[in-house]
């Protein structure tokens, strides 16, 4: 068995950061503050940001200097989900076990809080750019990297492609591909990387935490798949079959081929940690985790 | 008369740019980016991306190496009329003479467009720096600056209040005041900054530059406020009096005292040109069309 133990002591410490890092609940509009602070803080396990400080840390860098950027990913994922669930998406009741944004917020509200959450999330790279002593190039590579992986090439790519084939039937292997990869393997690819990025790493190291990342990214979204499949409502926390009408890598291959597939980019992504020098314990944990998931 | 001929002349360079800058429309998944081409290429003042490189241009700086940068500004504009027009918000039929982008594409696509666009202006602005060899702490600024500009306490905090004021009421001068400088003033004080931002001007400029914007958006929104409560939809090529249940200058001061605000704002931002000693004739010619507007 992998270290749980290790990830949950992570968790804790970044979900006390997630916290920290975002806009005041007081601050004017008071009722978006609220909205973005409930769309990040209704739990998750926040596999981002521990991967963006444990990539950090496998380079033999200072993760801790990183940590807005750290939090930054977090938020563009909980940006991304209060999207996802949306009417006009995937029209969600649940999320981490609760009302979704717009369920409680309005649709207007959720979209603005959602869009301000992503904008905050640029900014604290930003910011967190000038701490370190980012350079120019290095600065731009981030606000790029990060802009990339939410963009049209990225998860917004996923997101649409995901919709547009939702009620169309049967798919191919590689538009599943490219929704899976797009959806979760790009920012997964950011968190990975962008510690790295800000503060000067080689780029070989950097190439190899990205490979790391988005074969870890395509396993998790296929164990995220399984689950679904097999999972129910009360241990997943979100409206579980919801997406049995839509294409995954279980509705295609089937469960066992699922997970014969996630087993194999995990340990890929695994063995390839192998190429670097630091303290890669805790992004070998991750892999467990996801592993075990998918079991 | 100001000088018409001399602005259609920057508007005109400025589409073509506009169109240069977009991803290709053949791009994969082809429809995002029809969506976005379409959001972008209706039609348009195009003041925001004449007024970056005006600035510039008074600053003594080449206006044309920040070409991207003042396009990405028209790209977050054209994401926020979008996300506006949303059934969610403002539920628009027409933008521009045209239907607007969720009655064409879909919400879906409509809002998965609209975020993919704002990502591909951050990505351009990370680009443009790189291009005129900006510092960290200047590329940090830009970003941090448009950021902020979008975010809770910029058009998304306005858009957000105006949406919660909408049906409730009069409102006061002060809350009216928020609405209007964070929907439009905000996005025109980046404008008028990020050039010189990126450029490395000297900070006392750039906060000249940032009170004309914010001076003229105010006065240029008060002004948008009288065209809607007096223009006719041919002319204005949105949904007329879609706007007249909700809180505008007009409605709370009436159309004589609208004209008069409207007038001595704008007349504001033009004297505040003095303190420039560059070129500043076409940021003239912009205060100029603005008061012609309000007429």
């Amino acid at each position: 068995m992998y270290d749980a133990a290790k990830l949950e002591a992570e968790r804790r410490a970044v979900e006390k950061a997630i916290d920290r890092w975002l806009p005041g609940p007081d601050d004017y509009p008071e009722k978006i503050h609220e909205a973005i602070r409930y769309s990040v803080t209704g739990g998750g396990k926040r596999l981002r940001p521990i991967m963006a400080l444990a990539a950090t840390r496998a380079l033999g860098l200072d993760e801790q200097s990183i940590i807005r950027c750290a939090c930054a990913i977090e938020y563009v994922h909980c940006c991304s989900l209060v999207l996802d669930d949306l009417p006009s998406m995937d029209d969600a009741r649940l999320r981490r076990g609760r009302a979704t944004t717009h369920r409680v917020f309005g649709v207007a509200t959720a979209i603005l809080a959602a869009d301000a959450l992503l904008m905050h999330a640029f900014r604290l790279v930003a910011d967190n750019g000038v701490t370190v002593g980012a350079d120019g190039e290095a600065m731009a590579a981030a606000v790029r990297d990060l802009a990339t992986a939410v963009g049209s090439y990225g998860m917004v790519g996923g997101q649409h492609v995901d919709l547009e084939t939702a009620s169309g039937g049967p798919i191919d292997a590689e538009t599943l591909e490219y929704i899976q990869t797009r959806k979760t393997g790009s920012l997964f690819a950011v968190a990975a990387t962008i510690g790295g990025t800000l503060l000067g790493a080689p780029p070989p190291s950097l190439d190899t935490l990205r490979g790391y990342a988005m074969k870890l990214g395509f396993g998790y979204q296929i164990a995220d798949d399984i689950l679904d499949a097999v999972g129910d409502e009360r241990v997943v926390g979100k409206d579980v079959g919801k997406d049995q009408g839509k294409a995954s890598f279980v509705t295609l291959h089937g469960v066992d081929a699922a997970r014969k597939a996630a087993s194999e980019l995990l340990s890929a992504a695994d063995r390839s940690l192998d190429e670097l020098e630091g303290d890669v314990s805790l992004l070998r944990a991750i892999v467990a985790h996801c592993l075990d998931r998918g079991e």
